[in-house]
């Protein structure tokens, strides 16, 4: 089975996002001064092929040591089943 | 009413994505064959105050003029009423 993912890494709450304060400021400057706590993240889509089980303790495996930094932060992640195109 | 919103942009699917072929590359070498489709996107979570509409507006131009490049980019967004905390 074919299974897409989507990882969400953030910025922990205590860490400054000086590219959020940026984007922010810019925002002020084109008059959306309503706008406020810009936080920019990743998002990344992936696809895994395996049994879900096993395709979800590997996926918490790569959010966890590859695609983010536990140190400074957050990640969470879906997994939802991909049709596979069937041939005629 | 405060709304929070949760934008995502990703690269178009034609568009090469360097970086989540890199990524791909390394889960590759560390033991991941069954992955691949890797590509990064940014995920940016802001707060807007105002009426429904008029939010949802801005947002939109917001996510299309200042977010992203229509160009090379694909960008969708969310938006959720936010509890306003009660000072007791």
């Amino acid at each position: 089975m074919q299974y897409k993912a989507k990882v969400y890494v953030t910025l922990k709450p205590s860490i400054l996002d000086p590219q959020g304060r940026t984007v922010e400021r810019a925002l002020t400057h084109l008059n959306h001064q309503n706008v406020e706590g810009v936080r920019i993240g990743k998002y990344i889509e992936l696809t895994l092929e395996g049994e879900r089980a096993d395709v979800e303790a590997q996926l918490r495996d790569i959010s966890v040591n590859v695609l983010s930094n536990p140190i400074m932060e957050d990640v969470r992640f879906e997994l939802e089943e991909q049709a596979v195109e069937q041939s005629a």
